[in-house]
């Protein structure tokens, strides 16, 4: 058996998410049914995050144990030729048997766009938040700064999750100006891990600061309440991309 | 009546073009079918371009004249109400009642957009050719430069067009590299006139010049030939894009 380090793009428009559910297509599910062929017997996935439904991946990482001796690239170019076109496997690398792609990952970083724009846009309206009133990216600058470090990001959890500890660790947090075709605000976040809908809670509360209708100073009270219901409201998945995996 | 001048964006993956057909979905279609409430009679919108099935607008004009009496902005936010998400009107501005999109405009310009990488994009598989086998960017440039100026352009016109003169001006051509996500290779070009097909042929016989299987001199000699056989493969519509209009 060898184990093998998978990494992957999808458009997650048209999916339920990375995680095989009862009802609906899954990207995992697509992977795993696209393997069944090769190795002549039902294999899992492993995803390094449960992206959920409509949230795209630029990098996600996948590793998975197989008897079938195909090469690396072979494996990949035989995944792409029956995956369709908008799940994509960018890279095939064989790694040592241990390798676990979401117990062994250090870091992630997510993407989030925003259209800060009059109108919607035509392309982007899959992958992107379009708000049309101005918002001051200088205070949602100023916003997310408290948020950098090892907090206790409770205020910032979605419901339904069951974790034991809701502290993690912002490493870095940076904005890339846009607002054109194919170039709206990227909002990029890179943490040790990330609660449930963190990133998208995260992305509604500075919004909500941007808008004016929160001044930056309070998202230090906000993530200090620990009270989900202190924070903005949950930005739409189809801005959010899970971008990179770092081990 | 009014004269108005609406400029628009579109996917045009899931339509059969910007012209009305007997069958299929058309872009004109949908804001004709859009402007029937307001109008409460039938009216024909005139597009500056026909785009063919598949091909995308980034700035697609059209005219129609009204007898409503909205005002520009309100007419734009009404048509976007009722327009499907990959159709967006952009702009809408009242012009002199002699205004006409397509006899009016004085030059266009196209983008066609190429993936060189190894592996399809998950995310650009609708918008930009992939091309895997690597292309050299130099002797694409040194191929188009020929192609600039007024020149027949009947070897790049593809067949069933009928149309008086193949004669028409290239007055630019322009690329941008890239080669990620958002970043594809853009090919951009700018005339008084598109011959049917004329920018894929081009760009199909630009990418034959490319992957080394066309010297970038023999560009000129196809030109002088005006033969279709001459020229390279038209080009995906996937990657085309009507991107401004001139007036």
């Amino acid at each position: 058996m060898r184990t093998l380090k998978l990494t992957l793009q999808y458009d997650g428009s048209n999916y339920v998410g990375w995680q095989r559910q009862p009802a609906g297509q899954s990207v995992q599910g697509l992977i795993e049914d696209a393997l069944l062929p090769i190795e002549s017997r039902a294999v899992t996935v492993h995803g390094a995050g449960r992206t959920d439904a409509g949230v795209h991946a630029l990098g996600q990482v996948a590793s998975v144990s197989l008897a079938a001796s195909l090469d690396a690239a072979t494996l990949g170019r035989a995944l792409n030729a029956v995956l369709p076109e908008d799940v994509r496997i960018i890279q095939v690398e064989e790694v040592a048997p241990s390798f676990h792609a979401r117990f062994d990952a250090r870091a992630k970083t997510y993407e989030y766009r925003i259209l800060n724009a009059p109108f919607a846009d035509a392309f982007l309206y899959r992958y992107a938040w379009h708000i049309p009133q101005p918002l001051d990216f200088e205070r949602m600058r100023a916003a997310a700064a408290p948020l950098v470090g090892r907090h206790d990001f409770a205020a910032f959890q979605g419901s339904g999750a069951a974790v034991q500890s809701t502290e993690r660790t912002i490493e870095d947090i940076a904005w890339e100006a846009g607002g054109t075709f194919d170039r709206p605000l990227v909002f990029r976040v890179t943490g040790d891990g990330f609660l449930r809908h963190m990133v998208r809670n995260i992305v509604g509360t500075l919004v909500e600061a941007g808008a004016g209708r929160l001044a930056p100073a309070q998202v230090r009270d906000i993530l200090a309440s620990r009270s989900r219901v202190q924070a903005g409201r949950t930005a739409p998945a189809r801005g959010l991309f899970l971008a990179q995996v770092t081990y």
